[in-house]
């Protein structure tokens, strides 16, 4: 029987169960990987007090300040599959079987980006295919470069290469732009970015990184390529609320709806990080949130509810 | 004419003016020294991805990110002194006769601790002498400690200490505890607290690290000696929000009140960090907030407020 559970081996997991151990709350995190969505980047940028750094690299640092916490009990390898409300405490089934229950649920277990499914697009997955324009725009200067959806992702990626990439391709699959107006205006006047509308991407090409894109032309109804450097995929992204979503409220893009002071989303759940309302998604701010999110906690275990 | 200043050089202005940069905002950063409060600190344990490190060598690092980022000017060395509304944009004085011109501004300012002001209480800062249990109560475990402030932040590092040392005097100038009385419930029950009323310290002893404290027991009217291996100041803090008062809400605490999703805090100023009114003061905290405030500013400089 545990005080806390903390769902999640990110930025926001690692950061909460660092904070929970050294509070002396009596805790388990669950997760089948650590590092979160910057495990797959070649070259982290924006990790404040590290100029440069693998994906790979920094989960390992994640996991290791993590494992030396005294009092913190890891589930590393296995996923929670369901949680259900058992008496006062929530029960949760993991996927090797074992089952759990905790007083408190702090859920930091992210996001899945949609992915072009197409052949390359796995491959080349932190090899030239990146999602996210605020962390990897600045990797792709002097560069050739696609940008994938033509709402206000899309539209934001592109208009954040144009400080840096030469040239930019923003694929759109419909005959039009969604997102903002004013984004669409900057858009369609950057000299940089040439808007191919009714593209179907197909395949991305390349050898140890990316070099290129197939896409189908549906007006001409021609497969044609680009060369390119990189590509953005900017198609949304699916939080991963489904889990706890009967104790929860959730918003109309999936997240879980939180009081930004606390992290607080139901009765005895918090949640921090890309699962949740924050407005912008990041490695530092999910950390920061999952932090306040435990402090929180520590204070409900030691006054009661605020 | 820059269109961002921020001002402000410990981990909040680290990260606002990384992400600036990369964001391609015109940012100007000005900043007496880099690190913030941690500077002092040797030996920090929290900061996510790095189970030890100096505070000293954290600052470095900071330094050293923020100076690789292209396109930010850094006034390292100065304060701003004095901030004035000149039109649409603020005016900026630093202390060495400077003058510049912003149109949107981010403080990340801090707060300072309330200090004890008595002989060895500077020079064993970091050595002994310490001003945050969440921080630093774990490193001292097994040792005697002693916490001076009988408030709400005196009886929580108490109770923190519980875990870690073997004794903890609990010092209060007055006849009574204040705070919660939960926390003062707490206190008074831990074998390990040790409440010491009417006591007025005098002097922080010690070689290389602390080894005492000589206090005032007014009650006796006698000086007494504690052996010790660390003092918990928890005397209060005071934010740094003088500077920029006559553009925000300031709050009972002297805290600037902001929107805790934008962290925004006025017309055209944002704030983060401990110089606003987050519930908790931490680095990782900090870090999080000033990138939701840069990447708001960024916002508002592309589709205008929201």
């Amino acid at each position: 029987m545990y005080e806390l559970a903390i769902i999640g081996g990110g930025p926001a997991g690692v950061a909460a169960g660092v904070y929970a151990a050294r509070k002396k709350i009596k805790t388990v995190l669950i997760t089948d990987i650590f590092g979160g969505q910057s495990l797959v980047s070649e070259d982290v940028q924006n990790w404040i007090g590290e100029i440069s750094i693998r994906g790979e690299k920094l989960a390992k640092n994640m996991e290791a300040h993590l494992r030396v916490q005294e009092g913190i009990d890891i589930k590393s390898g296995v996923l929670a599959s369901a949680v259900k409300k058992f008496g006062d405490n929530f029960s949760l089934s993991l996927s090797n079987g074992e089952t759990l229950e905790a007083k408190y649920l702090l859920t930091t277990v992210g996001s899945k980006r949609r992915k072009l499914n197409i052949p390359g697009d796995q491959k080349f997955e932190g090899k030239g295919v990146v999602y996210c324009s605020t962390c990897d725009a600045p990797l792709f200067k002097g560069k050739t470069v696609a940008v994938v959806g033509g709402g206000n992702a899309g539209l934001e990626s592109a208009i954040d290469l144009t400080h840096y990439a030469t040239k930019i391709y923003l694929l759109v699959r419909s005959g039009a732009l969604r997102g903002d107006p004013i984004s669409q205006e900057k858009a369609t006047k950057s000299e940089k970015i040439e808007i191919l509308y009714n593209c179907e991407p197909k395949e991305i090409l390349g050898d140890m990184f990316v070099r290129g894109l197939k896409y189908l032309d549906k007006t001409a109804n021609e497969t044609k390529e680009l060369k390119l450097d990189g590509v953005f995929v900017e198609i949304g992204s699916i939080p991963n609320s489904d889990l706890i979503k009967d104790f929860v409220k959730i918003n109309e893009k999936g997240e879980i709806i939180t009081d930004p002071r606390t992290q607080k989303a139901g009765e005895n759940i918090w949640a921090a990080g890309d699962v949740t309302d924050v407005l912008y998604k990041q490695n530092n701010i999910s950390m920061g949130d999952a932090i306040k999110a435990v402090l929180n906690i520590y204070e409900t275990i030691h006054k009661g509810s605020k």
